[in-house]
């Protein structure tokens, strides 16, 4: 097959392009894998000042050009590929790119982030971002290298994990700096959360946008590429690099992250019971210490790493010690996974973990949804809905680690229950039916996250709210409100909000911090470094410098809290358009009840005061109050009339 | 009388006082005429990052502590003088002080901006705001001297001419540099459209406020500080003042206003057809060069001036010839006096122009308004609904500008005829009914300003939904978006807009221009140094390194945008509060209808067009559609709940 597709011909082409101005290349390519035809696009600069890239530029094709309710994984889905345009950029957290699609989870807005090398690479090939449409006939991958684009045969990697997909890649193509983001078994195979993996461990985790890969019968996409970002002010940046690279170690935060990882939320999540246990029957797991970042350190780390050009190296790199020794390449757990497979099934052993964390990574599983998964099952043969009949044998037991193991390659391969589970809980437990529904923990069909909002109610806001479904990076998580800080105040946050109120204080504040993070994934920038914080790192008005100084732009906090809105309503219009409506923004059952143990016992979600702030959302939004619907009036606000015609017309 | 009423008693209160950290005292004084009770209150700074000062914080004051619908002109009028953070820095246009109140000219939402000396001189003596309550018995002024203030006693003072009172005053207590704000006979008379004028030249001109100073018995208030703001950066604003003094001469805008003042625009707008010209019959007067700016400057023009520290120096001074001579003290006319008592009285004699504006300052009568009665008195006498039997014998043809400086002794005198034409152009015609309500130009029964809407619709929109009736202040007039320019950027504007369509994108176009405007009267700003042009001067992003230094803060265009909408939505409440309804917004039957003559003839606004637009804005700014109320979630989310509870309680 390997066919030369698209190249540039012209060698001042070919120069113009290694030096990307403002950080963006104004150029997409269109994938065509059903007719294996390939076109470049140019973007107007308007469009990049509109939507600056990731969600926005996603959300903006995806609403435009999708055909209304399609099947996520019939060849006119479409999978979006988009950087944003500080990706690249050698700062802290600029790393990201975002892929976009119609969820095979949720049936709506999909949408995953990832940070590591991918994003940047395929920028500095020459390409913001990639549509892939149609269907291949058989495996392929794609090469990207310095503007030309190849489609190329995959039937020697399908059926490969991930690592031997990059090895092999690096091999035929005789580069081992090629940047890969591919798919395992569990996209080959469908599984409605199934991710994609850049370098191993760096994962567009979410919303199964893998499978639509799979789908596509697109294996992976390779890139390298030697095109520069020329900012407008060198100057400017080359400072900021010696300021951040300097500073970054006086913010306790973040050296925190640095040496415990994002793990270190388990411990301090615990203490406070808030820590999901056992399916979210509990905020409290007795064993967390065990699998805490803290133990992590102690036991199984072996070195550091970081995403492209970030000094804080908050990527953990393990070894497993036998009988669960894992390859140090798969990287080690973030918090979200050891909360998942670990505190979430009652697991207490951190080498079982990273294993788990590496064979999802090798499969190519999403481990927030594969864990909510397992702790579903895990309850309902609790509860005597799942007996061993129908678990091919696996003795189901909360903190049954081996069958925890077990499930995930099940699950991968769709075998026995595994192909059932592979479905996501709400669809698994439709079938199951017997009361099993109110163990399966999600909001639009996507698997809840780590974060319990009877603790803090904003995340409950977020994960009803989010387009994608439960989502737990929308916005701050409150507890960091609850202190007085200068670094709220430019998002005009002057005053502490109690993390348990629910009241109209809370919903503001809650969009305020909707909005700047749904900006976040439009730049393309790790939250990380840039939330508001009492102790936060970058801070607002750096971060529109560093945007000032990449682009040439004078740009404001206005102008950027908007396109963050833009990017939330375009979603809002998509799922709209899918049929979703405000019934759809809601939480399982099981947050209106009481936390049954922990510190925390007995706390819970007040409904009516729930549903009440939803309400004041919507209208806080310029949503119609009743059914959440945007008005035409907010959509022209935003200077995107065309949605609502999207929608209605 | 000569009471003292309160002082600083202890030095250190007094050494302190003299630094005014972060541009703001932190103190506003009560002064209860009735009871001759004066009170220092401490303001907290949350209350100042919300609503910065001027506009803001008297709306905030107005509506919080004012009863419902009571008489503009009873004890329970309060009118409030307040500076913005911003008042008083050394920087161009940094000079400006609101007066707020309930106006009697529209009962509603009243308030005035001035520049001169007075506002940044009220700082420096201690207070960032007055609220003056009550009603005094006899004739009295205020006296506030670094700290101390005293109620003394004016009735040598009532009766005279604003320029008597301040030489009085000033010899009174013996200093040259004492600023003083006073109203004229026209104040004291409760002429409904009487000013408060600072330094006999800079005028709180709209909404009759200087009437509600005169109904307190208040004739004057004159201040003497010596405090010094102490600036967070103190380097950062020597910088400043370096580069605006160096720089500004650079700005073709800005030099223009510079030689010929605000009259620049007689022949700019003569041209294109929408100078208001016989009472907005037409938009072109043929003898318009001969009352132009140009010609104001070869004629009549002896030297230019000032506000505090701007070296601008629009201010004309000039002296007219005999048989008008004028007193150079009282400064020449600006764009819209020239037009109000020139072109659209049809009055071609800018020495008689020049001799009415003279008259209007030394009486205290608002340019606009008094133009825009004199010109609908002509047009009732040029249809007979006048005749001299009404007129007191004088001949009202258009362009007789005898009559004119005769009307205006009368008006403030509220003499024969006079004393009708006080009431405004609302109710003056109701009084004469036969028809003449369609030559009283006004919104809310506030004069049309001398801005043709039907040549530029944004300006339309600024006068039907300014909530201080017809206001020109209110937004930028629409030409200058004609124009791609990166200044409007930041503020979300990224394509040109046409100054005559009505559609949603003119009216987002107003709107965030509309916060905009509305956030320079809260923080004591002159807009023309700051207006988004696509020749602009000063950036919206150095206007907030301006803010920044300053206060220390590190403020956002975001968080600043949601001040200026705050204001907004207060004096809305305010408005719904007593009694106006969606009906109010909207404008005189002329502007639906052609203009009459000159290069924009046949030029007109559709009225469903017009109609639509406001029910779009209503939508945007997430009030009622119908009924044009705030939601209670619109005004949660600006964090002013209170304001709901305020008129629905």
């Amino acid at each position: 097959m390997k066919k030369l597709i698209y190249s540039y011909d012209k060698f001042n082409e070919l120069i113009s392009m290694f030096h990307i101005d403002k950080g963006y290349n104004k150029k997409i390519a269109r994938i065509d894998l059903t007719n294996e035809k390939i076109s470049i696009e140019e973007i107007d600069d308007y469009i990049y000042r509109m939507y600056l890239g990731g969600r926005g530029l996603g959300a903006y094709f995806l609403l435009k050009e999708l055909k209304p309710r399609i099947d996520p994984f019939s060849p006119e889905n479409k999978l979006i590929f988009a950087t944003g345009i500080l990706t690249g950029v050698p700062l802290p957290g600029l790393s990201k790119y975002s892929v976009i699609s119609k969820s095979p989870l949720t049936n709506g807005f999909g949408e995953a982030e990832a940070g590591g090398f991918f994003g940047p690479e395929l920028k500095f090939a020459g390409f913001d971002a990639l549509i892939i449409e149609g269907k291949s006939e058989r495996p392929v991958y794609l090469w990207i290298n310095d503007g030309k684009i190849e489609i190329r045969d995959a039937n020697h990697l399908w059926g490969k994990t991930i690592k031997e997909v990059q090895e092999e890649i690096r091999k035929e193509l005789n580069d081992k700096l090629i940047r890969i983001a591919s798919i395992g078994l569990a996209g080959e195979n469908l599984v409605r959360y199934a991710c994609i993996i850049n370098e191993l461990k760096y994962v567009n985790g979410r919303s199964g946008l893998g499978a639509v890969m799979g789908s596509k019968k697109l294996k992976a996409i390779a890139v390298r590429g030697h095109g520069k970002i020329k900012f407008s002010n060198e100057e400017k940046i080359h400072e900021m690099i010696k300021w951040f690279s300097k500073n970054w170690k006086n913010f306790p935060n973040v050296v925190a992250r640095s040496i415990y990882g994002t793990a270190i939320g388990i411990n301090a999540l615990n203490k406070v019971g808030i820590l999901p246990t056992k399916n979210f029957q509990g905020g409290y797991f007795d064993k967390a210490e065990k699998i805490s970042g803290e133990t992590m350190k102690e036991t199984i780390l072996i070195k550091t790493e970081g995403c492209y050009a970030c000094p804080i190296r908050c990527k953990r790199i393990v070894k497993g010690k036998p009988p669960y020794e894992t390859d140090p390449d798969y990287g080690g757990p973030e918090y979200e996974t050891i909360a998942a497979l670990g505190s979430l099934c009652c697991i207490d052993d951190i080498n079982a973990i990273a294993l788990a964390n590496q064979m999802c990574n090798a499969y190519g599983l999403d481990t927030i949804s594969t864990g909510c998964v397992i702790a579903f099952a895990m309850e309902c043969y609790e509860n005597g809905i799942l007996t061993k009949n129908d678990t091919n044998g696996l003795d189901l037991k909360f903190g049954n680690k081996e069958a925890m193991l077990k499930l995930i390659e099940m699950i991968a391969k769709r075998e026995g229950i595994g192909d059932l589970l592979a479905e996501g809980v709400m669809r698994a437990s439709k079938k199951i039916g017997k009361g099993s529904e109110k163990f399966a923990l999600h909001v639009k069909g996507k698997e809840v996250p780590l974060h319990d909002p009877r603790g803090k109610t904003g995340v409950g806001l977020a994960y009803a709210l989010s387009p994608s479904g439960a989502d737990h990076m929308q916005a701050n998580h409150d507890p960091t409100f609850e202190k007085e800080s200068e670094d709220f105040k430019p998002l005009g946050i002057l005053k502490p909000v109690n993390s348990l109120s629910l009241g109209p204080e809370k919903v503001r504040l809650f969009i305020y911090a909707h909005l700047w993070w749904s900006l976040f994934d439009c730049l393309g920038i790790c939250k990380f470094p840039f939330i508001p914080h009492p102790n936060g790192f970058i801070k607002i008005n750096q971060l529109i410098e560093i945007i000032n100084a990449v682009t040439g732009w004078e740009t404001s906090l206005w102008e950027l809290m908007k396109v963050g809105e833009r990017a939330i309503n375009i979603a809002r219009c998509f799922n709209i358009r899918e049929g979703f409506t405000n019934n759809d923004d809601d939480l399982p059952e099981r947050f209106f009840e009481e936390i049954k143990f922990g510190p925390s016992k007995g706390f819970k979600i007040n409904k009516e005061e729930f549903y009440k702030a939803i309400e004041i959302y919507y209208e806080m939004m310029g949503w119609d109050k009743n059914t959440g619907i945007p008005t035409k009036a907010k959509l022209d606000e935003l200077d995107i009339g065309w949605a609502y015609n999207a929608i209605f017309k």
